[in-house]
């Protein structure tokens, strides 16, 4: 048998995504009330709106962002090898982009886009609580062309992350399809995140589909959103529901921690303790992390929750959603 | 008597400095050897050179910076009225800094400039000893125009706040002569800070020459700069010489606290007790701000360096020389 052919040999987990700098600041209750914000939620917003939001947020600092990128950016932190597909502009902000996510040791060779639109960013406004708004201007984001992927990378890497964010504009759905077909022609694992309710009024016919026929291999969702997919109020009667397609299931539960089953296996993690939170954007995303680590390392049901709650710690302890903290010595500590 | 026509009256502190986005991120002290940079240092930096290190950096985040700005952003915080002078490109970190200064409430209305070069940034290297070593690319900032100036709105601040560092090139050079003439003439006060080292190394005739004829009421230094512009290795002999012809002199002197002689008066600061030094970016920029602040109040001297030194533990206790907590509340809990 002859090696398969690839630039990326052995990857870990290659993710489809956002491509977005992230621009946070913190401001008070009254002032999310003032915007006309949903608070803790996030919103896509037009060039005219997100010029109002940043007009009236404070100094900001930026930091790259996107859903599965900031996934990636922990699982590489770990120690995974990881690839990123994801569209950004030839603009200032699209260096950043792919400097961050270059330099945290993960492979990106999307081609940035020529002309109109700016990168992506989101507008993150923090209140004293940690809690995050945030407002989402796609840019060149949603303009991410099947044409992006090489299917013998995709094929290359033992799990393909989709993020759900980047289902609802057209063309970086086509090219999830599109991958989604890869990955399961070459065998491969397929890992989704629902990433929000706006994505599952919008698209959960689509994802629903998916499941049935058996397309997804891990899911992520926290409550609400399995509530929104499955329709069950009752958490533990949607994620047996969604266990029945779906081999691996991840539900987290904010303070309450997560629940996961797997293949029958069920298994539960206590949120990790926080002497204080400061800003939670990310902590779904380094969960993910955390639990894909383990799960690429073999590691049992009960660690792989383990890694996910102390990697959503770690990002919740401090503003921006990309790790700070050595994410492999903190696990070397925290975890045996 | 007429009111004077300004668009900006009653400004505390008007300040011309570079106007540069900070790209920050840790390193070790291996990494610093490795890349040739003298750490601790700033150094001015080519596109190509900026292309190397930005390369070898590992992910970053993006906060305003610029030396003069950081201290208005502290005066600003702390409740003075100030206003900004410097030149950014027409980019996307234009339009950063742009919207950072503005939203902490200081009055920019320089042009952006339109063309290459891009908007500065400053390449920071943070070691874990919280120490920065700076690489910057002055971009734009070298070449504010005289013709950027209103001396109108400068004859209406009580300070005029200088930054050495934009001493170095030619063109903002000039203006800030003009901006001295244009302040002395309205009876303001010129405050001056020497920035680095290197500035002096090039320029220190023309320093010596504006402090030996009474042009600069208010001088900034650490102690290395103190030694560099007077020749004089012991500090106090040092100090004293320049007191001669300035009328108000703060020599900074890292954890040794800060120390000014005002119209012959002394006073000395210890450093702040600070729990855990993160990142020192920004400190002696800080500590002006404070100092600056009791000042334009008319405190006492001794308070005027507690409030520098008071904003100077804030900035080091975080990434980024802007600073994060309500200036304003810890100096009323710190001072009476």
């Amino acid at each position: 048998m002859s090696e398969p052919s690839t630039a990326h040999p052995e990857i870990d987990v290659i993710a489809i995504g956002n491509a977005i700098v992230d621009v946070m600041a913190p401001c008070d209750d009254a002032e999310i009330a003032r915007l006309g914000m949903a608070k803790g939620g996030m919103t896509l917003v037009d060039p005219a709106r997100a010029h109002e939001l940043y007009e009236a947020m404070g100094p900001a600092r930026e930091i790259s962002g996107g859903s599965a990128a900031n996934t990636l950016a922990g699982l590489a932190a770990l120690g995974a090898q990881c690839a990123f597909i994801g569209q950004v502009a030839q603009d200032q902000l699209g260096e950043v982009f792919a400097h961050d996510i270059r330099a945290g040791g993960i492979a990106f060779d999307t081609s940035s886009r020529a002309g109109d639109p700016a990168t992506a960013r989101c507008l993150i406004f923090v209140t004293p609580d940690g809690q995050r708004t945030m407002n989402t201007f796609l840019g060149a984001s949603q303009f991410l062309p099947a044409a992006a992927l090489d299917d013998t990378v995709i094929a290359s890497a033992r799990v393909l992350y989709l993020e759900g964010y980047l289902w609802d504009p057209e063309e970086p759905r086509k090219a999830m399809r599109r991958a989604i077909a890869a990955a399961r022609n070459a065998g491969r694992q397929v890992a989704f995140t629902l990433s929000d309710g706006f994505v599952i009024a919008r698209h959960g016919d689509d994802f629903r589909e998916l499941i049935a026929t058996g397309q997804i291999d891990i899911l992520f969702a926290n409550e609400h959103e399995l509530a929104a997919l499955t329709g069950v109020e009752d958490f533990h009667t949607g994620i047996e529901q969604v266990a029945r397609t779906v081999p691996t299931v991840v539900v987290t539960r904010s303070e309450n921690g997560a629940h996961a089953i797997r293949n029958g296996e069920h298994a539960h993690v206590p949120a990790e303790p926080i002497a204080h939170v400061v800003d939670t954007t990310g902590a779904g995303d380094l969960f993910a992390a955390g639990f894909l680590f383990g799960h690429v390392r073999h590691r049992t049901l009960a660690e792989c929750l383990k890694l996910g709650a102390v990697c959503a710690a770690e990002i919740i302890s401090h503003y921006g959603a990309r790790p700070e903290a050595d994410l492999a010595a903190l696990v070397a500590e925290k975890i045996r």
